[in-house]
């Protein structure tokens, strides 16, 4: 190990992993029990909780040449924390197994575990509990839940024809990322940081149920794809227009480098955890929505004067 | 294939599984929402959620040739509903994440989702959500909710001098059913029935909590261990009466097939999900309940009369 002596997961055994982790974790308001007992308890005003659970796999959904403990810990985090906002819920906290392999570092599970700190930090959550267990791939299993501080719920069904398409957060960067790591590059260096990072609109979520959003979900999928999840649920069609979305900048340049489409990323990448909503027609937005279509009578999701693949991720396609 | 079809995970895609799971998993009444949205939503009438997970891995906690998908499912509910009822909550629900290799028979899937469902239906709880993905073990990590229904948690921290110590459920079955298998045997078969799935004493749990119990765990290391775990957080001592023990009939024979002391068994397997609490002085407890020792001054656990090892599992231990 060249020369440096590197403490590992294995030399501080079961026990000293927890305390090392559960070192590092302060605990917000919400949590009336934290790490340590059989179960943790948390607080939940509503009288009802908003749940939702996500398990990455290393080499599937993580690589530890890509990405640094650090940023797995805050995507991993994040894309359960932007589940339960795009219900229109406020995070409260969340719980984590981990299969760690013994010979992993101390220092990569300190940055793991402050990634999954901070990133609960920016709405107010806190890891609350969670569990260790010896695997040979690092196992992420992040399970999150949320307060609907007396909103109902914003499904996937209740999207009627009329009501405006709007997306709030960053749409292509993280596929655009991606494609960019795979082609060899680490640069423009703010879309690998994307796609290592993202930085869903957590705000936008509580603020949609607030402005009476009919349907809303996460981008996990693909824009494209994570739609016609809607359109199924709410037996509508929607029509998107291509002209209305903003292509940045960053991605114009890197769709040069690679000889690739932008706007194909904005429909079809998933990972940045942007949130689509539709609202009444006449609803007034706050700018971070844009406006990019509209549910239509009909079934299926069209790109006005665009053919479209399939787009979006299937994990057990061939 | 020896001539029969297997339909795989792999074939029905993951739209298609995820279809087909939750096609078998009724919605209990505590269920607002259920599966196909970003999150669920599971009613918290108290106001706190109890929370706990657990991360399971193919060849480390389970193996698809010792147990059936439906042990295995049974056992993953069991394990983590028992964390729950520990703290003296009533459970609500789980979620599930899993990973699946693609040539998984769509069967053993079938059953697996059964054994959650059923596991699940002891206690009223539902499965309300889950995430699956592709991995070349199967992976899985399951998160129960519960209601305290008015009640204090449970922690192990409460325990004090005087206090009887008390267990229910079965103890040591488990690891002998364990030892059973690894010498090659399948009999006593309700020891390796005991082993391939827990039956906690769920309804013990809230019952503790109602007679005042001052301290409750699920005992999923060994006893010896995991009372350790309560003398420290409570910052007492707990001496053990190893006649206060009442051996199954079962267990002897076990014991005495392989050469093992079944107290052992009693005293350091894990897997049964026995509850172990203490009690004031005086509490008169029903019969499920075993008294087994005393909280006493000072630190640690001490079986009278009784050199012990440190037993009970460390994950990373060498």
């Amino acid at each position: 190990m060249n020369g440096r002596c590197v403490i590992t997961v294995g030399d501080l055994g079961e026990f000293g992993v927890v305390a090392r982790i559960t070192g590092r974790l302060p605990q917000g308001g919400a949590v009336l029990l934290g790490p340590g007992d059989d179960a943790a308890v948390v607080s939940a005003p509503d009288g009802r909780v908003v749940v939702t659970t996500d398990l990455l796999i290393e080499g599937r959904h993580f690589r530890r040449d890509w990405s640094s403990g650090y940023d797995i810990g805050r995507k991993a985090a994040a894309q359960n924390l932007s589940d339960v906002v795009a219900m229109g819920a406020d995070p409260t906290g969340i719980v984590v197994g981990l299969g760690l392999p013994p010979e992993a570092a101390t220092d990569w599970l300190d940055d793991l575990t402050d990634g999954f700190r901070d990133e609960c930090d920016l709405v107010g959550a806190s890891v609350v509990g969670g569990d260790i267990t010896r695997c040979d791939l690092v196992v992420i299993a992040v399970t999150a839940m949320g307060d609907l501080g007396g909103r109902e719920p914003v499904t996937r069904s209740g999207a009627r024809p009329g009501d405006a398409v709007a997306v709030a957060g960053r749409l292509g960067h993280a596929a655009a990322g991606l494609a960019l790591l795979h082609g060899g590059r680490t640069e423009p260096a703010e879309l690998v940081d994307a796609h290592r990072r993202p930085e869903p609109p957590y705000a936008r979520g509580p603020e949609a149920a607030t402005l009476g959003a009919t349907s809303m979900l996460d981008v996990s999928d693909g824009l494209f794809q994570d739609l016609g999840h809607v359109a199924k649920a709410s037996r509508t069609g929607i029509a998107l227009d291509p002209g209305a979305f903003a292509v940045h900048p960053l991605l114009e340049e890197a769709a040069r480098l690679l000889g690739a489409d932008p706007l194909e990323w904005m429909l079809s990448g998933g990972d940045d955890h942007a949130l689509a909503a539709t609202f009444p027609a006449g609803v007034r937005l706050p700018p971070a929505w844009t406006v990019v279509g509209q549910v239509i009578d009909g079934e299926g999701v069209q790109v006005t004067g665009r053919p479209m693949g399939r787009g979006g991720w299937d994990h057990f396609s061939k």
